[in-house]
């Protein structure tokens, strides 16, 4: 009567929401306090003051016309603002129309790959990897090309790229900072990455874009650093949302930016303004397009999310437990010890303990710990991370 | 090197879009009072007081969580309420399980279609129509079937929909106030309509879901009666938007209604909700969600848009053009004297009047125009108007 392939794939809906349900239901037997929920990576903290002061400026001003539709590509002064920060950053040549205001990450990601992908061509991901690029891809007309990262350190495989490259292969994404490992890749492997795509490009006489999503860019501990993909990758196409940095996730708000060394980027940028429209997005909201414009080089407190990790990070080490220390985003990514990570994450409902098994992001053996949360409930979690420890016999 | 379906495409741009670059270009040369632009559907008013003072309650608050993620398919008291309002119009029992708040009403299409469509099926849309039902329904793997409205009165034609369902016929959009004509469906065809699809349905062994897409229903004029749709149709879809009715089409803010005569319904709302995340959409903006909210009852002056309808509308017959009477919305669908709207609207750019040619809504020989603009600027281009009905000898 509906989609076929849609109603068939509700049974098997996605794990994060399992958890997401399996929480609820602690939650009303044990109490909101006592049940331990990392499983979403929906930021706790508020928009830093600087948002909330613009917000209030635009809203105050009674301003005309902060309502009305503009071009599908958004205001062009927001998209040149964007621009500026961004070659600042990238030391690429970039203006408006290098720019295409979006309704957040996810929005973004479904008009750059329709905007690329022919039916059939095939797109890398870097597993483990946010599950739904998938479905992005296939929705496209394309086909996902799943590649692991190397054991352990979640660094890119270069020699695995360069395996899973065909004739058919359009794009790769890239999601650095990582989710769900936290990782971040290093400039020696990007670079490495970077000569692998373009010989390959000449050898098979293909192109291949690298999108590259950059949701967790500013959220970045230890004074890391994050390489500018627009910088090492001629034929990137970066978006980003202001989900995490700005602490907007409701709001739905990000950019494209289409690098001006994309051979045709003028006609890129077309075929995107249009997708833009008829995919039903039309434009990105107008009044946080303003609002997110005044505040591109601002960030939420990345202090708290570092204290958090820090706390989190060094008493599941402390009992036992085995994760790459990282460099940014808000999640851990922890070695389940047994094979079955769904297994061992039933295990850990039992402390009231919420978190996601990896094989939901293709990384089996893994848990990931979304650690966006109060550091009050991280501080009464311990003990239970301790028991679930104990149990396994890690301490 | 993209996508070669739509680089080709980027050839042949919308005629609305043609005529805002002639638009911009005329504006150049004889000074942005001087021309006279008919062409965009973007109203001109701001929102009501209302949704202003709502707007600064929520924002001046300082109410902790407004921009956060909340479920897929919109704050759950803001579909209760949305519910509320439309049980009440409809008589048909709602709930929160029968809401999707969406990122407006193109956004709130492209689920649905998505949603019901299997590759292949078939869409009638009744011309003229919005042409992007097209592309929603190509994109969602369905093929649109065009069906003319009765001539010069634009009502469904019951005839040629019942010729032109076939066994893989899964959906009809409706669209009434229409754009670009104007025209509201009588009662009196939507009941017949409602009797042939049942009949149809049982004879095929078919389900054909009306999608309602009602942008325009609190645009009414002179007391006219749209009938609701939900209360009409067992398997109505009910598409809305705030674009229009409380003048905010950059803030993106809309919902679908699932009719809970639709057997199955829940199943169909969590499709619903899977693909409003998976398109990239992932929920509608949270701080217009509460806005709308408060703001149900509310809508923009329609006073205004009569006082314009009529200038406009009694101008222009009284001069010698064709028309039927608008009944809502804000467009009027003026007959061309001669069988080529294109040459027309050209003919009338001499004039610096912007109007678009019904050909881009499958209306050949008609243009539309957008009234949704300065009242100023409709007086003013009267004398351009006689000017162009001279040149064609109608006074």
């Amino acid at each position: 009567m509906f989609n076929e392939k849609l109603t068939e794939s509700l049974g098997k809906s996605s794990m994060i929401r399992a958890m997401f349900e399996e929480g609820a239901r602690l939650k009303k037997i044990y109490g909101e306090e006592n049940v331990y929920d990392y499983s979403l990576g929906n930021p706790e903290v508020e928009p830093p003051a600087g948002v909330i002061e613009s917000l209030k400026k635009y809203v105050n001003s009674d301003e005309p016309g902060l309502h009305k539709y503009m071009n599908n590509a958004g205001y062009p002064d927001v998209r040149r603002k964007v621009a500026a920060y961004l070659q600042k950053k990238s030391g690429v040549a970039l203006d408006e129309n290098n720019i295409i205001m979006v309704c957040g990450a996810a929005a973004g990601l479904n008009v750059a790959l329709r905007a690329v992908l022919n039916p059939g061509e095939e797109v890398m991901v870097l597993a483990p990897f946010f599950v739904e690029y998938g479905t992005y891809i296939e929705q496209s007309g394309g086909k996902p090309v799943i590649v692991n990262t190397v054991k352990d350190s979640f660094q890119i495989d270069i020699e695995a790229v360069e395996r899973a490259i065909t004739k058919k292969t359009k794009a790769l994404i890239i999601n650095s900072p990582n989710n769900p490992t936290g990782v971040i890749y290093s400039r020696e492997s990007l670079e490495r990455l970077k000569n692998v795509l373009e010989m390959k490009e000449k050898e098979l006489g293909i192109n291949i874009f690298v999108i590259s999503d950059e949701p967790y860019v500013s959220l970045v501990y230890d004074g890391a650093e994050v390489p500018n993909l627009l910088s090492i990758f001629d034929k990137c196409i970066s978006v980003n949302s202001f989900s995490k940095s700005l602490a907007l996730p409701g709001e739905r708000i990000g950019y494209i930016a289409l690098s001006s060394r994309i051979p045709g980027a003028e006609t890129l940028f077309s075929i995107m303004v249009t997708l833009n429209r008829t995919l039903g997005f039309v434009n990105a909201p107008s009044l946080f397009q303003k609002v997110i414009a005044d505040n591109l080089e601002t960030a939420v407190d990345v202090e708290s999310y570092k204290k958090k990790r820090d706390l989190l990070y060094n008493h599941l080490t402390r009992i036992g437990f085995r994760c790459v220390k990282p460099q940014g985003a808000f999640y851990l990514f922890v070695k389940a010890p047994i094979e079955d990570d769904v297994a061992f994450c039933a295990a850990a409902a039992k402390y009231n303990l919420l978190i996601v098994p990896g094989t939901g992001f293709y990384g089996p053996g893994y848990v990931r710990i979304a650690y966006c949360v109060d550091m009050g409930m991280i501080e009464r979690s311990l003990h239970a991370f301790t028991k679930l420890a104990k149990e396994y016999g890690l301490c």
